[in-house]
């Protein structure tokens, strides 16, 4: 019943990476996505006519990243109601596509419950499959606008933290348009300092074991024409050492109340590099990121992953879930591996988190609490 | 005329790494080397029964390690003179295997100025070729004591530094037999603590891009019947934070006259780690390490490698200088990346240098000269 197919970038603006959009086509609607596991070697995308297909994307991981899965689970139940598929059964398909999504169970309730309110205003089906779609595109709409308000906020913050302009920024994994609605939360500062000329350089750790810098974040910045280089999470302490790095920017995964944020493994090593160099470490995520019900890092319990995935090497897509035994193996049989996914930064070393809603510096309880509640007046960005 | 051959490993003893050893066969004396190019998958030994056979061996990196190469080629010229050959043409040889590798042309000399001198004494080729050997046997014991040295210097400082015992400790690229007529340096001192009971966990750091610790060190700790887990690099923060590092020992590549360390990249970053985490970091190396005209770590200038190491993955072994292009690409088409082989810690950051003279510790200008004139008096190990 899936029906997705492969078609070529031909359609692909320069600059723009598409993660996902929603065309109309003469055949009727279809959910658009660029297949991620292709990356960096070929630019592919897949077209979904229909929920069971959008799923295997999802499930394949050729789609993938927090906010993004939300938009597709969204598009996904506005699908099956503009074909008049059933949108109870594609609902239920989508929650189970990768039951710890968070944001995908999200994103297809919010557009499964307009949909359902529509019926009960006793709209008709294809008047309710548009305000589906309406939803669809407003969580659209409104995770690519935090993206652009975080990327305001956090090149105003660059702009004082760094006098002068002309930014070195160093990021880790991936945080761009291939993750998100818009252009995501560290990579659209770095991207609205490179629009503002003033990106000298994006430094891109690889970020091991599942290399997410090297395959993707490479390749977003290679797309945007960014002045970038590659390295080893390695060698960021000779760059450091040698003043080539004027600030760190990265996502977060979650945040604890107190602001110790948990992120993929290596941001840590990375925070304390930058205090031990007296360099700015910025966090940028969105505030839905924030979870004050954890009160402090100690209460972040961090995910173990495969051993595999450090003692062999697979070319397969990063987080793809490659079975033990089909890589290369780089380490002796038997070899067991510490495989942390995050680490957590404590916020005596994260020099301001920013969000869509301003920036909190020096990063407090008590200021990540009041920006949670509600946009900042003036600025957005009030750095310490 | 190279006349090497693959053998199994039937003879090897569990618990020994035999990358190299002399072997007086009935068909004639041997040059048996662990061929490291096929580690850790397979162990194979190369025999080589001539030079050209050993200078391959040498190029192709089956054997590589600064110490091993100096070694390697004094048996070589050795190998030569015991079964007849032009002493001075295989000398030659082995002086153009790796122009670079300086222990190389050091043992290689040293056989030759052993062999020349016995014939200016007037003693026959046979008897000559006797010298020869013995010299190379000589530089071949000479290693593996200060190996020796350095453990017993390196395990007393650990007990001093991390009282109670049951080291769990974190290394960096691969220090052990496989680069040594011994057991090498930082492994070596890991190997006396083991032997002793006292080692309760080797971390070891993969070491990207080149995996030296995934794919040797890893090996030896396997062999050797360690407690060792594996890491990426990047999740050495992790193990800091959580309290799972006692103390860190790695190599040196070159030790400035002030104490800065250059070594594998990757290690000053843990010595920040290291100091952020109040965790001894000891550097163990021979005093031939020592490199008394180089004022400081600034002087010391430092190799940038190859990018593809970084943008490509490739199966062929550690440094063997795999051609771009013929690896697996992890980042898009034309990434350049920021590839330094090596990095340089400040001595305000090494706890303490561990030699074959003993330990100096806290690392000064005066203490390092000190310990090159001749090793220490009384114990041998001073922790300041």
């Amino acid at each position: 019943m899936a029906d997705q197919f492969a078609a070529s970038m031909a359609s692909v603006e320069p600059g723009s990476v598409p993660s996902l959009r929603w065309e109309e086509r003469p055949e009727g609607p279809v959910l658009v996505l660029l297949d991620q596991r292709r990356l960096p070697a070929e630019e592919v995308e897949l077209v979904c006519t229909d929920v069971p297909a959008l799923v295997d994307a999802i499930r394949s991981l050729a789609v993938r990243g927090a906010p993004l899965l939300g938009i597709a689970g969204a598009y996904g139940v506005a699908l099956a109601a503009v074909r008049g598929f059933d949108v109870a059964e594609a609902a239920e398909l989508l929650a189970h596509a990768r039951p710890t999504a968070v944001n995908l169970a999200y994103g297809m309730q919010r557009a499964r419950a307009a949909y359902e309110k529509a019926l009960n205003d006793r709209l008709g089906r294809e008047q309710a499959a548009a305000v589906t779609l309406a939803e669809a595109r407003a969580l659209h709409r409104e995770d690519a606008e935090a993206s652009a308000r975080m990327a305001e906020h956090g090149l105003t913050l660059l702009e004082e933290l760094v006098p002068g302009g002309g930014f070195r920024v160093l990021t880790h994994c991936n945080t761009g348009a291939l993750v998100s609605g818009g252009e995501g939360t560290a990579f659209a500062v770095a991207g609205a300092a490179h629009r503002a000329g003033q990106l000298r350089r994006l430094w891109v750790d690889e970020t091991r074991p599942l290399l997410q810098g090297a395959r993707l974040t490479a390749y977003e910045a290679a797309r945007a024409g960014m002045a970038y280089t590659l390295l080893t999470d390695n060698a960021a302490g000779s760059l450091f050492a040698s003043g080539e790095v004027d600030a760190v920017l990265i996502g977060a995964d979650r945040i604890a109340a107190d602001g110790s944020v948990a992120n993929k493994v290596g941001s840590y090593p990375l925070a304390v590099l930058a205090r031990y160099h007296h360099v700015p470490f910025v966090v940028v995520a969105p505030v839905s990121t924030v979870d004050l019900a954890t009160p402090a890092g100690s209460a972040i319990e961090v995910e173990q992953r495969a051993g595999h995935e450090v003692t062999e090497f697979t070319v397969v897509p990063p987080g793809a879930g490659a079975e033990p035994g089909t890589g290369v193996p780089v380490a002796p049989l038997g070899t067991t591996a510490y495989n942390p996914a995050f680490d957590v930064t404590p916020p005596e070393l994260v020099t301001a988190i920013v969000t869509e809603h301003g920036v909190v510096s020096p990063v407090t309880r008590a200021g990540l609490a009041e920006l949670c509640a509600g946009p900042q007046q003036g600025s957005g960005s009030e750095p310490g």
